[in-house]
C-alpha cells in the first residue's frame, strides 16, 4: 500500500476521454475516506488524456478512494495509508486561530515574514531557480506572485510560457474589452497596453500551470507558503476581460490543481479595486465560489491598492492589506484585528529601494521599524525590494538576488519571535508611546483607570521604534523578578541587562529601533 | 509731543492710591483717540503708589487720551505722536489673515518658528541672558514660555522670584486643595509634590511681573513674538488652587501689564487636560473673560496634553495644538485648517533630545521633517530640546544653549519659505504621497476625476519626506516652463536643475528628506 505523509499530496492519474475540451466538457472527482475524515475533491485534466486527482491527508491511518465522473465510463477505487508528518518542515496548513491569529495545523507558531515576486514564475528558468536559490537563504516563509504574467512598469517583457493557448480570443467577454479601454487607470507618464488578444480562454496551456506545480512543490520544501495571486490589473492579453464562464473555468482548475498542497494561499486579486473589469458583485461571488470549490478551507483573502476590501465577509480568512495612508498603517494593526476579528497580514507596506514611485523607496531601517511595529501588535508582514537594476531585475518582480539590508534583520526580527512562550505576541499597554508585544498567555489583570499607570505581564517586548532615550525606568512590581534584554533591533544583539524588581532603570545606547524585552524570572 | 513708531508701546505712569490692596481695590483705565481708532485698556499697579497705562497705537497721526479711574481722584490727559513704523523688525502684531494663515499686521509673511522653554525667565539671571544670545542667533520666531514657575522631572529648584508676595494663602480655594490633592495625575515613578501655600494671592510680586516686561521687551527687539503661557499644571506653588477672584485678578493684570507689546500672544494654559482643577466651564470663563479684556485682540489659544481642545471657540485665534497620536500628528495639519478655518500651530510635536520619556528624544531629522511636512501643508510648528545635562538645564525649560542639530534647518526651511512668492504656503495636490506646498495664489484649475493626473501650479515645492528615490518623473505642460531646483533639507543646499517642460525626469541623490521645488519661468 502507498504511503504519504499526512499533509502531503496524495495524487491519482487515470486516462479519460480527450475529445473536444477535456478542459470544459468533462467532470472529474475524487472521494476519499479515511479517519474521521471523508472528502470529495475536483480532479483536473492534464493533457494527453491523463485527469490527475490530487487529494492532502489531515489524519493518520488508511484512506481509500474512488475516482469518479463524466470524464470516464469507469470508476477507479484504491486505497493508501497516511503516515505521521514527521518530514522536512511538514505542520500542516497554516490557519486561523484564536480568532484573528495564525499557526500551522499541528499547533507549532507561525509568524508570516512574507515576500513578493509578482513575476517570478514568468521569467527565465535560470532566474526562477536563483530565485529559488535566495529564498533557500533568506527568511521568508511566505512569498506573493502572480499565476497570471505581469504587464507593468519594468515588466514590459514576455512571459516565458502564456497561460492559455493561442487562439482567436475565444472566451472573451466583449463588453468587458470595451470598458477596460474606456475606464483603465493608468498613472501619469504610463502608456495603455497595446493588448494580445489570441488566446483560447478556455484551453489552458499546461506548460505553465505545470511549472507552478514544480514551484509550489520547490517552496512547499523550502518551507514557504505560496501566496497565489490568481488575477490581476496588469495585464494585456486579454486575462482581465475574460467572460464568465472562462473565469469560472479558470478558478476551478487553479483550485483542483494546486488546492492539495498544504503551502498555498488564495488571494483572490492584487489591488482588486484597480480593475475595472470587475465589480464588488463579481468579487462576491467569484470568491463564494472559488471557497465552496476548496475542501481544505486554504486561507484566502483579496489585496486591495487604495481602499481596503470588506475583509468581514465570509469567504475571507484574513485581511490581505497594502497600506492606504501613507504615515499611519501597521500601527493600525491591533485596531484592525479588534474591529475585524481576523487575522492582519500588511502584504504590502511598500518596499525597501529606491524607485521613483512612493512605493518603492523605503530605506531598510522603515522596513525593518514596519515590521516590529507590526509583529508586536500580533500582525504579520510582507517585505518587498525594489532597487534599480541595470537590467531591470527587480526583487518585487522578477525575483533574483536580493540586494537590501532589510532581509537579515527580519530573520533576526523572526527569531526573537519564535522564542517567545506560545503561539503568538499580542498588543499590550505601555507608557510613553512604545509598542508593547505580550505573549499569549498574559496574567490577564484588569487596567487601571490611571491613563499612566501600567502592569507588567510574565513577557513583554517593548520596541521603542524611532525614539532614541538614553535610558528607560520600569516601575516594576516590588514582588516578581524580571530578566531584562535590551535588543537592538538594528545591529541584530540582545544584550542581558540582568535580574530587576522594582523602580529599576535599563540603559540604552541612544539609538533609534531598540527594542527591551523583559521575562518574569523562573 | 513725544513720539513713539505705530505699533511700539506709549505709556503713560501716573501716581495713585496706595491704601489697601491696590491690586485689588482700585481701578485704572486709559481711553485713547487717534485717527479711526479710539481705545480704552486697563492700567496696572506697579508698586510705590505708581500706576502704568500702556498702549499700542495702530495708525500713524496725533493721539490724545485721558487717564481715570478710582485709583485716583483726578484725570490725566496729553497727546503724542505715532510715527510710521520704520524702525527693527516692526511690523506689527502677528494676526489671522484669509481665514487659516498668519501674517503680521503690515502684510510681511510670518512663518511661525517657534522654540519652548517654559521656565527660563524663572532661572537666574546669567542663564536668561544666555537664552537671549542663543534667540539672537537662531531660528526662532516665537518662544512659548510660563508666567508661573514650573516643578516637574529636571525642574526641582526654586524660581528666582514667586509670582506672589508671601502670606498666608490669602485668596485660595480650599475645595481645589482638596481636588488636586486628590486627582492629580502623576506619571509613573513620579512623586507628589511637597505643597508650599504660603503666598497671598492677590498681591502680585512686582520683581517677577517687572522682569517679564524686560523679557518681552527684549524679544520684541530680537523679533521673535512671545507666547505667554499663563497657566500650567505643573505646580507645588499654589497657583493652581487659587480662588476665582484671585484668577480674575491674575488674567486681568497680565493683560493691562503685557497685552500693549506687539509680539504678545496669550497661551491660556498649557496642557490644560491635566490640571485637575479647571473644568472646560472655567476655561471658557476665564477665555471669554480674558479676551474681553484684550482691545487688540491677540493671538490667543489653550494647548493640549491628550486630548485637544475644542478650537472653534470664538475666544481662540488658532489651534495651539500637542500631538496626540505618535504616528500621524502634523501629517494632518491641512485637514485641521479645513475642518477648524483656523490656523494650526503645533507648539509641540515632541522635543529633538534623548530623554527616557516618550517626548523627549527625537532625532534632528525627524523634528526638521515635521516642520516641513507642517509649513508646506500651510501649518506652523514649535521646536524644543531635550538633551539630558550634567546640570539638568534643558533648553526645553531652562534655555540657555542649543546642542542640537535642528535649529540651523529650521532657519533653511525659513528661507526657503520666504523666498515663497506671497504670504503663505498651502497644501497642493501630489502623486505617490509627496507633500505639495503651493503658493497662496495658484492658478485654480478644476481637479481631474482621475485621482492620479495632477495640475501645476506657479510655484509648487515637492517634499518626499522619509522616501528616497533616484529621481523622479515630473508630466509637466507642454506649453509653460519651470525652473527646477532640487533641495536637500537637511544638507541645507539648492542645486538648479535647469528649464523644463513636458516629461521631465529629475535625478536626485538617494537620500531622504529631499524636496523639489518647481516655479514657473519668467
Amino acid at each position: 500500500m502507498r504511503k504519504i505523509e499526512k499533509w502531503d499530496v496524495f495524487e491519482v492519474a487515470v486516462q479519460g476521454k480527450a475529445e473536444g475540451n477535456p478542459f470544459r466538457d468533462y467532470e472529474i472527482h475524487g472521494t476519499f475516506e479515511g479517519p474521521e475524515e471523508c472528502m470529495t475533491v475536483d480532479g483536473f485534466y492534464d493533457g494527453d488524456g491523463t485527469y490527475r486527482v490530487r487529494f492532502m491527508p489531515s489524519r493518520e491511518g488508511i484512506y481509500t478512494y474512488r475516482i469518479w465522473g463524466s470524464f470516464s465510463g469507469e470508476v477507479t477505487k484504491g486505497s493508501f495509508e497516511a503516515t505521521p508528518a514527521v518530514g522536512h518542515k511538514n505542520h500542516g496548513r497554516v490557519q486561523v486561530t484564536d480568532g484573528c491569529h495564525l499557526s500551522y495545523e499541528d499547533g507549532t507558531s507561525y509568524y508570516s515574514i512574507g515576500t513578493t515576486c509578482y513575476a517570478w514564475v514568468h521569467q527565465d528558468m535560470a532566474l526562477q531557480e536563483q530565485t529559488l536559490e535566495t529564498l533557500a537563504e533568506g527568511p521568508f516563509n511566505k512569498i506573493r506572485f502572480c499565476m497570471f504574467p505581469k504587464f507593468y512598469e519594468f515588466n514590459r517583457k514576455e512571459p516565458i510560457t502564456y497561460p492559455y493557448e493561442r487562439g482567436t480570443g475565444e472566451g472573451l467577454d466583449q463588453s468587458l474589452i470595451e470598458k477596460e479601454e474606456r475606464e483603465r487607470i493608468l498613472f501619469p507618464g504610463m502608456q495603455p497596453p497595446v493588448p494580445d488578444l489570441n488566446f483560447h480562454y478556455q484551453k489552458p496551456n499546461l506548460e505553465h500551470f505545470q511549472r507552478f506545480d514544480l514551484r509550489i512543490r520547490q517552496l512547499r520544501d523550502l518551507g514557504i507558503e505560496a501566496d497565489l495571486i490568481l488575477m490581476h490589473p496588469y495585464d494585456r492579453w486579454g486575462l482581465n476581460v475574460m467572460n464568465r464562464e472562462s473565469c469560472d473555468l479558470y478558478l476551478k482548475y487553479v483550485n483542483a490543481r494546486f488546492g492539495a498542497y498544504r503551502n498555498v494561499w488564495w488571494s483572490l486579486a492584487n489591488e482588486y479595486d484597480l480593475m475595472v473589469t470587475k465589480t464588488e458583485g463579481d468579487w462576491e461571488r467569484y470568491g463564494a465560489f472559488f471557497m465552496e470549490k476548496d475542501p481544505y478551507r486554504h486561507l484566502c483573502s483579496i489585496h486591495n491598492c487604495m481602499k481596503f476590501y470588506d475583509y468581514k465577509r465570509e469567504w475571507i480568512s484574513h485581511c490581505s492589506l497594502q497600506r492606504v495612508d501613507f504615515y499611519r498603517h501597521v500601527e493600525y494593526t491591533d485596531e484592525y484585528m479588534e474591529t475585524l476579528q481576523k487575522p492582519v497580514v500588511w502584504d504590502e507596506i511598500c518596499y525597501e529601494g529606491n524607485l521613483p514611485f512612493g512605493w518603492g523607496n523605503l530605506t531598510p531601517e522603515e522596513m525593518v521599524r514596519r515590521f516590529w511595529e507590526t509583529f508586536l501588535r500580533g500582525g504579520h508582514a510582507g517585505h518587498g525590494e525594489t532597487y534599480l537594476d541595470e537590467e531591470d531585475l527587480i526583487w518585487w518582480s522578477h525575483g533574483g538576488i536580493l540586494k537590501g539590508e532589510s532581509p537579515k534583520r527580519l530573520a533576526f526580527l523572526l527569531k526573537i519571535c519564535q522564542e517567545t512562550p506560545g503561539r503568538y505576541l499580542k498588543k499590550g499597554k505601555g507608557i510613553f508611546d512604545e509598542v508593547v508585544g505580550i505573549s499569549e498567555n498574559p496574567e490577564e489583570e484588569p487596567e487601571s483607570d490611571n491613563p499612566f499607570e501600567i502592569r507588567f505581564h510574565d513577557y513583554e517586548i517593548h520596541y521603542l521604534g524611532i525614539t532614541r532615550p538614553t535610558y528607560r525606568m520600569f516601575y516594576l512590581p516590588e514582588d516578581r523578578e524580571y530578566e531584562i534584554d535590551v535588543i537592538d533591533t538594528w545591529a541584530m544583539t540582545v544584550t542581558p541587562m540582568g535580574v530587576h524588581k522594582g523602580a529599576t532603570r535599563i540603559d540604552l545606547p541612544e539609538k533609534q529601533y531598540m527594542a527591551i524585552r523583559l521575562r518574569k524570572a523562573t
